[in-house]
């Protein structure tokens, strides 16, 4: 289901993972991220700008910086909102 | 009804919303923003300028961040006047 | 009557209005900026520069934000000269 | 008598005008700025840079924010060397 | 075996080499480094950007500063992500 | 007689003149500078870079804020060298 | 014989001339830098990027400034590794 948001520029929307999981390929978020979990699920990506394309894609397994991004409460459920250059990788 | 005012360059006004306020996509701001909401509509779109083409219209919801913009009493009414780049999302 | 004051490149001379004006459009400056108005009649435009084409006309009235621009005196009144960039809008 | 000095880049030398002088348009200085004028007429210009061409010529009086430029003693005499953009205006 | 791991941007990730090893050209890393190992091995490149192509490729043996990149977890073992401009050589 | 030493990029080589000279054009560099003159001639030019194209020629005398460059020993002589934007005027 | 070492980007690699060394132009190095030399040859180059071409080469003998680049220890000798902004001049 697709959320109701279009963020603007070269912004994306991710939905942090619950802390503790272990992803398909093994990978593991570190044990000191487990309050605030340094992985998530790419959920709205913005157009990007004259400066930057954007790469990733709704659905791609993202490994973002402890402290990107801002907090967002969308239909009841909490989400980050921050530059795609805040993003690590996809895994 | 259109306010008599023209944001200069990048510049959007933005009629920020009542605290507390639930949307048709039932997007909620977070509690800890009552007193100063995080979504507003846009009221006034700048022209933009060589490093930036407007993307919201007039009308449009968007989400801001917290401290984002300067207050600005029009017609008796509060309105912040900020940066599209200020902008996060259109909701 | 034009004043005699060229102003380089991408700078305004701002003639700021009398604290607690109400413009035609019906525009309240707020009330926390009696001291210092934050409103005030383009007197002259620079020319502009290669990265900055002028927006505003001499006669406009604009919204600046409430430390812009630097105080000047001509023909024993006060004026503020400022890049064009600290003006918020046109009203 | 042109000064034998060629400012470099976007270089200009400005002889300070004494204090309190009243122009023939009829402007005044700031009272505070009394110790240190912040108005003078250009006596040299350099040939500006790729990123600047200049404005004022040999001549041109103008007026500058009272920290701007280098003091210098030329043939006895005071004047300051600034860049062409800590010139505020033409007067 | 390559990691399931697409680095962002400019971003590396690097394997980073255990403390005092000695390479086939005969390269030791600084004593002081013995906690925090200033050499290792790529394990996988981003794409680069609009500013930047890459030159380290995977299984390239790098030097980077001693406080570059953050830490990563992935597949129980310990990695290093960080922008290539980090990395000083290639060895 | 010619320096063995090639500035790089945008960088000049200056012999500082003696405390409390006065040039041909009757210049004076200002008392409080007699510790350290501001003035000197330039003994070695650099090409400039993709960014800077160089004005100043070796025998140029010129004018340098009190501050700028690195002090340099060459064959016994004290030098400075500095990036030409450094240097306010050609005397 | 050639350090098998390939710095990234604009950087250089320097092994720092013993103090006191006198060159044969007779460029000395300044006293006070007896502990940390300033001079050095250089021993490995870049391939330069975008905004930079490389101007020194192999064999150069260099200026840099006191406190520029990063030590390193290749085969158990020190050198110095460094953008080549950092290189004042090639003696």
């Amino acid at each position: 289901m697709a959320l109701n948001i279009k963020p603007l520029s070269d912004r994306v929307v991710i939905e942090p993972a619950a802390a503790e999981t272990k992803t398909a390929s093994g990978i593991y978020i570190p044990e000191t991220a487990k309050e605030k979990p340094q992985k998530g699920t790419v959920v709205a990506v913005g157009k990007g700008n004259k400066d930057h394309d954007m790469t990733v894609k709704v659905g791609d397994e993202v490994l973002y910086g402890k402290y990107a991004g801002t907090e967002l409460k969308l239909e009841g459920k909490d989400y980050l909102i921050m530059r795609e250059d805040d993003i690590l990788a996809i895994v």
